[in-house]
């Protein structure tokens, strides 16, 4: 079977992370999946938020907005309940990569500002997040510190269930008719960070979760062997 | 092993549903979970949000918030990120149980108000919500048609890892303490509508969530059971 | 003249106290004045607003809120003018049976919830909040304290004009048709601390003013016997 | 017993309306009770809120403000609890002047906004805003069709004690001291249309409200001489 | 050429200063410029914002607000995009005036509320703040402070193209039908500080520009004797 | 002289548009100008403000926006007023360039949005903009009706005095040191849009301010023929 732009079942759109495109920030990563844009950029500040005051641990906080014009019809800028949902969530997968008592009373802040929506965009912020935060931690904190904070590379990736079929990184044509809908955000080879999957139209049974499980780890894996070329060997500790 | 209050860790908590609490509401329902109280109601309009005028078909929405005095310390009305979270997953999981066509084009308003917290509020809610949707439908468009409408019985329970051991149905003490927070919610027997997943401490494997799924559909069925008691047959289509 | 429910004008509902409804709170009562059904808790925090800061002595303030499912047209979550001169006047009221020297540097805070709204709310929640803060207090700071702290008891009324006739305890379907509207909250005794009175209709004279006054004080008597029964003796101050 | 500024308990502050003020709207009165001062402006539009839609029938709303100015440290502008309940009070009094059956599908809206607060600004706009009332629907509808809307002049003034002694009118250095505060609204010669006492210190008896009505009663009584003086005969309808 | 109230094009409209306005502020000035009224006052505060904390150097900060009767058609109260950038425009103008080091930690609060709006409301209303500024100054810190802190006279005036003609201080009903909108704001006899045009139907070139600029200079000049007429000798220092 | 990037004061920064940048819109382009970094999108839909509604006549809007990671210190999400002044601006001057009436019952959306900030923002949005317009009215209506709507270009540039010497196209370093700060926007060889000067230190004169648009005059023609270079001859009507 073969996908409208075709893809195979398995396979993920052309990944490509553009580092450094907002040189203000201490990490920014321009990443584009297919059709789909999105800025990460990634500050440190010496601060924490009020309930972590005087504990000595860090904190990771995130933002996700998509630009007004970044869909066909001019979306409004405000924060709405879809983007909140999703800034939660990139906070928390993220959080699950940094060494929050190592990193000291900072706050890691990143941005997600989608330019151009074409599907998938949580999980290509939260892939592009990764590097950019390897990136401001070894700016900041320079590359033993930072190696020391990081627990390993995070990636994330959608998968659905189109016409009875399970599909690796649905775009937004795809997403739309999707009956299931499955987002996964591991950390390293095997580690479940965000398992987060919703039936849009029928149900879907224990059999099916784990076949689009199964795809996910594909995609996954591939987008990992991407951050690596991106980032290059010796910013993220050794996986098994 | 025993928890601390007692229970097996594939024991939920005691429930008892009170229908009719807030009588103004078409339907209503005060849910106790152990400590965990929450007031359901459910009311339908005759109106349908901007994007389906026209359509024919209807709607349903939620809303979920916490009373001041539902926790120790006083907690500030507002909606803040994870009442946003939570509601969107209410309304998401209720929409599964509703046929929105037939319904016609009226929306169907849930609120959970929770009154005491002891963790497992959002699944609370839900499972609550089953039967103050069932309720409110009976009540103002007859038997008949609600049955047509209702697709089946919709319920929700959380697991965790606390320790190393798998637990159904955490109250807030153990979900402090817990390193793996997985929500499920189920449309009859074996439809999976949500499944949240979440590393709270360390990421977990496919062999553990496997696990947590089975706890969860051992409670779903246990709530299932408890839900048929206090709605009486013939209010939802027959299983098979 | 009998009215639609069988009650005399000098009657008021039957009225129901449930202290310890939401556990989570200090103090917390579910009240029952014929239809209406209000859950207040009181909760006592360490601390002042910034205009007490350094003084050494207390405040206490209060919510008021609908819920949504209150009234048969479900009622939007929002703080509109009706509910913010509510919450003022029950904060201002139990000001008045506090000590607020003695109570120290600490804020009592009240939130009074309505589940089930058919008139009187406002009324029902200031007598209901007096047997909260009551047992607030005693919880949190022992009975010797409390009683120090407590200056007597309080308790509201509303008592209104109905095609002419004056009538204690309106309830929705009279409040509605009322020409004269008029609030009494009292402490102890004799002590008036809120006379709210207001020309629905009609405006009224003095005359009927001091009638209007005579029922409010056989309400308010009836109902700090009720609240003396629910609390049980040695805990306010005894009156004259 | 003579008061800080010469004045004795029943006697109130020189009052002065300045009629057109701003002359861009229909009515308007620069109102100076002693030191308050406050300007009314009352604008008539060809609209009714959607409650009254299609009902025929008119609407009367109010604003209530102090500009940043009018305290001597300065206000920064907010509508906050206070303000809320005074635009309301003033909305409520006026409306009871107003027949909104005869007013036809308008709303008249009312502004007050206090230039310099010395106490009693509640009570001087609603009188104020009788007189541009007045003016307002006598310039847009006509002498005859003003006359039949208006049923008669308000008035509002403030009463209280201090230290022991019943005051009418009281300035703002009487106010912070006044045990009790009791502000009157009444149309015509009788007839009152809004009662609002609070003990601020220690409650009152039925026989100190009696002393303090009376007292009203004498002022307002001489701020209605005062309207007439400033509007002219054939404005209002006649008195008993 | 005759203007349609009887001025030639480099006349300015009557211009009147009422000091005093409103007693509870340090400063204040009722300013009337032809049928435009505004109330601006001036009042300062032992505070800098948090920006200049520990910096010894003072702030002057502006707000700028329509009354709802200010206009023919009842205007709205809310801070709009163009009251921002109108404040915005006073508050950095008046900073010019003020020597802000010398001032010390302290705040001047401006307030401009406009009465009445004819035209030209954001330059009447910095012509007046100079005036309420120093008086404000001469109040709380005394002639010599004052005098050390004032760097001159400000004054500023609107010029615009109607039907091709260039005129001086604009009245609404010119102000709408204008071409070219030219505000300029001047400290002492020769230094802008504010020039702010803008085309409203075509572009203007650069010679168009010199002859505004030159009209302006005749306003400001006499808008800056009438200043010296309302303030008396001896609180501005001497112009060259 | 040498500026502190090698530039002579009467030299702009590198420019470079890069057209298509965010293909979801009808016209996008990311404008670099030296380290300044914007992407403006335009969007055309087929509605207009209710204030035009009826009249046949177009509109056309501006937001503008810094991305929190546009600056070294992480900038918070909010519209302050800087923003709505800028925004306001950019509106007025892209209306300069495009017939409304021709536009027909439509609005143009325009969104800057900062990526990268080193100064001269709000100009090179504007320079942006111009060519984005032109953009999204060829996609949307064609190249015929695009070119009889726009009027001509447009670009702007700012200009300021640094160190007592006027220098063209600020950058962030030069900025925050100068004593005048002008920002000019022209339509075509000669029509100024907008003139806006601000004194940040001391006043100018009117000589200066001569220098300083003769400066500007430098900018825009260079900037247009940038433009002219990106968007290609035929687009916009041959000038003079």
């Amino acid at each position: 079977m073969m996908r409208h732009d075709g893809r195979t079942p398995q396979e993920i759109r052309p990944v490509r992370f553009e580092r450094g495109f907002a040189a203000a920030s201490a990490g920014s990563v321009l990443v584009r999946s297919g059709s789909t844009v999105i800025l990460v950029t990634a500050n440190l500040v010496d601060q924490v938020p009020p309930f972590l005051e005087g504990r000595g641990t860090g904190w990771l906080t995130a933002e996700y907005a998509m630009l007004p014009g970044s869909t066909p019809s001019r979306k409004p800028r405000k924060v709405d309940g879809r983007c909140t949902e999703i800034q939660r969530l990139i906070g928390r997968s993220l959080r699950a990569m940094v060494d929050l008592e190592r990193l000291g009373p900072r706050t890691l802040h990143l941005d997600a500002d989608v330019i151009q929506a074409d599907g998938g965009t949580r999980t290509a912020a939260i892939t592009a997040a990764c590097v950019a935060t390897a990136d401001a931690l070894n700016k900041c904190l320079g590359a033993e510190e930072a190696r020391a904070i990081l627990k390993g590379r995070l990636a994330a990736v959608s998968v659905g269930v189109v016409d009875g079929v399970g599909l690796l990184d649905l775009d937004y044509s795809e997403d739309v008719r999707a009956e299931v809908d499955l987002n996964v955000v591991r950390l390293g080879p095997r580690g479940l960070v965000e398992v987060q999957g919703t039936a849009e139209g029928a149900p879907f049974d224990r059999r099916r979760l784990e076949e689009l499980l199964d795809l996910a780890d594909q995609g996954i894996d591939r987008l990992m062997a991407l951050q690596l070329d991106a980032v290059g060997p010796g910013v993220f500790p050794p996986e098994e």
